[in-house]
């Protein structure tokens, strides 16, 4: 029986707290640290995966907090005054706002180190493998969303699916699924990737309802939660939690 | 009979002119190759590590190449305003200088992630996780130098020890020589690395030569460059040419 979405946030928060940086960041794990909250759905997510296929959750949790720090490593760098200039992440200061320029900087790069250091404890590179790909495509989506370039969809893909994508694969790869086995994965996560997103844009009152509306963009949202579905009903796994997960995804209010 | 530095630096160099970055960093992938000039000291040292050794050069270059990308990820960011402020670089604009502070901060992240996507191109984790340890070592350094805090031997160990001692052992992680015949090369790698610093404070009149003068300075470069050599003479490896490296990197004026 897998287990609720709550317990598995559960775990994440207690691996994030008992979390040991490398002892050569020395002060820098103060703004490191200060980086690390929000919802954990990516990590969530990983563990769920990881959890409807019978694999080893435990053994999935340097997989799951890898990907919520390559997060936060975009989040602290997007926010700098160069980028999108954000004071205010999560209710609080964002890193620079509360510990300078530099600190945003430098803990942006410290949570990519060790989001790498974290995802290279396993025998083999496939979860990083899996992790730099996406971190690759983040850092271009966020160039293109600079620049002004590129459509919607691309730039959802890069800034938001590949990693959501990442979530997904990343458990597959910490429980050693074959490569042939992960494309209906592949194709269940770019859905729940394009979810996150449009909601996420209705939230925000930008993105997909600028383009085509407020309805329009909760009927894009439906029916991606629906593709989702589908996609999830066609694998092989207890992937009730999963689901569950999908309609979170799709009712959530912030 | 190993090839003479030159020829291994040629090799560096048609790597580096061909290397395909990662499509998705679109029009980012201009300031990434701007920030990739260079003397190269740290890959040719990498390839001659591996020559030494009898080991596949070829299959040391990507490896190579991401030890210069990590190390030219650390010069955009700090060059930075908010770390180093330097507009220059090489007789050149540095990267901010010529496309932006927003170009320097994902130029920087681009750089730092194709280099692990380079260093994972090897069928094991080996080489990425020797990067890794380094490149964390390096961001603490930086914080540790822009704090102020922390002795000149901390300082140097961090920020300049940890890379090259990677560029050697990154060569016997892609070679697959086992771990426990590794310690003698960070043993030389170590005494490089210091060499490399004390001779750069040297050219820059900082550094030790603010603890110890021009001439106490000269002092501890030569003797770094004797002991690098003792411990390379006690290697079972063909070192001439590594040898020739030591007495370049003691003597360089630039």
């Amino acid at each position: 029986m897998p287990r609720p979405p709550d317990q598995l946030r559960a775990l994440v928060e207690d691996y994030l707290a008992d979390l040991r940086l490398t002892p050569e960041l020395g002060g820098l794990a103060e703004p490191v640290q200060h980086a690390l909250g929000g919802k954990r759905i990516r990590p969530v997510l990983c563990l769920a995966t990881s959890d409807a296929l019978g694999l080893d959750v435990d053994g999935a949790l340097p997989a799951a907090a890898a990907i919520e720090l390559v997060h936060s490593f975009s989040l602290v760098h997007d926010d700098l005054p160069a980028l999108d200039d954000d004071r205010e992440r999560r209710g609080g200061p964002s890193v620079w706002a509360a510990y300078g320029e530099a600190a945003g900087v430098l803990a942006g790069d410290a949570l990519l180190a060790e989001a790498f250091r974290l995802a290279l404890t396993y025998p083999t590179g496939d979860v990083a493998r899996e992790l730099i790909g996406a971190t690759l495509k983040m850092i271009g989506g966020q160039w293109l969303d600079l620049q002004g370039d590129g459509n919607r969809e691309d730039l959802h893909r890069l800034k938001t699916g590949a990693l959501f994508q990442a979530s997904i694969v990343c458990a597959l790869a910490a429980g050693d699924v074959p490569h042939d086995e992960r494309e209906p994965w592949r194709e269940f996560a770019a859905e729940l990737g394009l979810l996150f997103q449009i909601v996420d844009d209705l939230l925000d009152g930008d993105g997909y309802v600028l383009d085509v509306g407020e309805d329009g963009a909760r009927r894009l949202a439906d029916e991606a939660a629906e593709r989702a579905h589908t996609r999830l009903a066609a694998i092989d796994a207890d992937t009730d939690v999963l689901a569950e997960i999908v309609d979170e995804l799709a009712t959530r209010t912030g």
